[in-house]
C-alpha cells in the first residue's frame, strides 16, 4: 500500500560565509548539492551560486538598490510552501545566518507551521573581512571585546549606545555601515572617541574585488568616495591600524 | 647550479571552526591537507585532528587544565622556525583566529620575522554554538546588536563596561564564561540588567555532546553546576527565550 502523504519536507537555513566558495563550511556545501529548491539573497556569490545542482529549483529573494527585496512574510511562506511540497528546500544567506541574517524570524516561522528544520553556521563577514584586511577583531592590550551593529536599526529600535561605544578597548563592525559612515563617526566624536581613531572601510571582503580603505577616523570621513552598491563593513578600533593597508 | 638557499617556509593561521569537522571551511581543509608542520591547539576536535597528513609532523601547545600552555612567545619561535626550514606550516586554532583566537599577536611575529603568512577565517563559537542551541545573535525587535567578550581579561585589561553591557536590545557571548558566571551575573544586575533575563550556558558547542543549559538569568546562577575543563559560552540576552531548551 502507498501512502498518499507526501514525504516530509525539511528547510536548512545555510550561512554561505563572506563570499568565495571555499569559505563555505564543508556542511554547507553538503545540504547545498542536496538541495531541490535553493531561496537565496542578493550577496551570494558567482562561484557560491555555481554550486547549485542544475535540476534544483532556484527562487532569488533578493533586491537591487533601489528595489524592494520581497517581503520577509513572502520568504517565510515560499519556505514553508516548498517544504510542504515534500521538497528538501536549501535558505542560503551570505555570512552566518543568526548574524544580521534575520535567521530567527524564519526558523519562528517554520516552527510555527511545523516544519522540520536545520540552522547552518557560516563565517560571518566581519570574520571574513578581518582575515583578508589584516584586522584582528580582538587583540591583547589593543581589544579585548568586539561588537556588530547594523548600519541602520529598524524603525522601533532605539539608537545604538554612543556612550559606550565610544569606549576604548574595543573593536566596532558596523555591517552594511559604509554608507552611514558620516553619521556613525559623528556620533562617535561627540561621545568622546578620539577622532584619530583607525578605521576601515572593506567592501566585498574576503572577495577578489576586494578593496580596503584604512585611516584614522576623522581623515576617512573627508576621504571616503561615494559608496554604491557594493556591500561594505566599516571597522573601528585601535586594531585597524595593524592592517598593511592603513595609512595615517 | 643549485641554490643552497632553503625554499621559502610559509604559515597558515586556520580557524577550525567550533568543533565537527564538516563545520571547517573547504580552504581550511585544503591548508591542512598541504601541511608538513601543524602546530594545534587544546579545543581541536578529535575529527579535525584526524584530517592531518600522516607524514605531518604535530606539535601540540595547548594547556591541560591546571597546567601551563606553551607560553605564546615559544608558539613564536616554532612557527617562525619551522617556516625558516623551509616547511609549509599551519597554525591549527578552534573558531576563528581573529576572534579571542591571538591570531594578530602571531601575525605580527611573523610579519617581524619576515615569514610569509596567511590567515584562514573560521566559524567562530558563537556562530557555531547559536546555530546548535536555537539562539540567534542577532534579532528584530529582540537585539540589534551583538557583543562578544573574554570570560577572563588580561590583568592590564580594564573592567568590562557593565553599564553598557547591562543596556537592553543586545546580546552578550562571554568565550570561556562558565566558570566567571556568578561574578558575570552580579556585575550586570547590579549595573540594571533585569534578573530574569534569559541565558544560556553552552558547552561543547555544535560537538556531539553538547549541553546547553538556558533559564533566567539568576536561576540559572542558582542551578549551575561546577564547571570542568569543557569549553563553554555564557550567552545573555532575550533572544535565548528562542532556545528549545530554554525553561523558565
Amino acid at each position: 500500500m502507498v501512502s498518499e502523504t507526501p514525504a516530509a519536507g525539511s528547510v536548512c537555513i545555510v550561512g554561505a560565509g563572506p563570499g568565495p566558495a571555499d569559505l563555505m563550511t564543508l556542511r554547507a556545501l553538503n545540504r547545498l548539492k542536496q538541495a531541490q529548491v535553493v531561496v537565496h539573497d542578493r550577496l551570494i556569490a558567482e562561484d557560491v551560486l555555481a554550486l547549485i545542482p542544475a535540476a534544483a529549483r532556484r527562487v532569488y529573494v533578493g533586491k537591487a538598490l533601489g528595489h524592494h527585496a520581497v517581503p520577509q512574510e513572502e520568504i517565510h511562506d515560499l519556505l514553508v510552501g516548498h517544504a510542504r511540497q515534500g521538497l528538501r528546500v536549501v535558505r542560503l544567506k551570505g555570512g552566518d545566518p543568526y548574524v544580521f541574517g534575520r535567521g530567527g524570524e524564519e526558523v519562528l516561522a517554520l516552527q510555527a507551521a511545523g516544519i522540520a528544520f536545520e540552522v547552518v553556521p557560516g563565517v560571518t563577514a566581519a570574520s571574513g573581512c578581518s582575515a583578508a584586511a589584516g584586522i584582528p577583531l580582538t587583540h591583547r592590550h589593543l581589544a579585548a571585546s568586539c561588537v556588530f551593529l547594523p548600519g541602520h536599526l529598524a524603525d522601533d529600535q532605539a539608537s545604538h549606545d554612543w556612550q559606550a561605544l565610544a569606549g576604548a578597548g574595543q573593536t566596532r563592525v558596523f555591517y552594511m555601515g559604509v554608507q552611514r559612515l558620516a553619521q556613525i563617526a559623528q556620533a562617535l566624536i561627540a561621545h568622546g572617541l578620539p577622532p584619530d581613531t583607525p578605521a576601515a572601510i572593506v567592501q566585498d571582503g574576503a572577495r577578489p574585488t576586494q578593496s580596503v580603505l584604512a585611516h584614522p577616523l576623522r581623515r576617512l570621513v573627508e576621504i571616503a568616495p561615494p559608496y554604491g552598491p557594493r556591500p561594505g563593513l566599516l571597522i573601528i578600533g585601535e586594531t585597524v591600524r595593524l592592517s598593511p593597508s592603513f595609512e595615517e
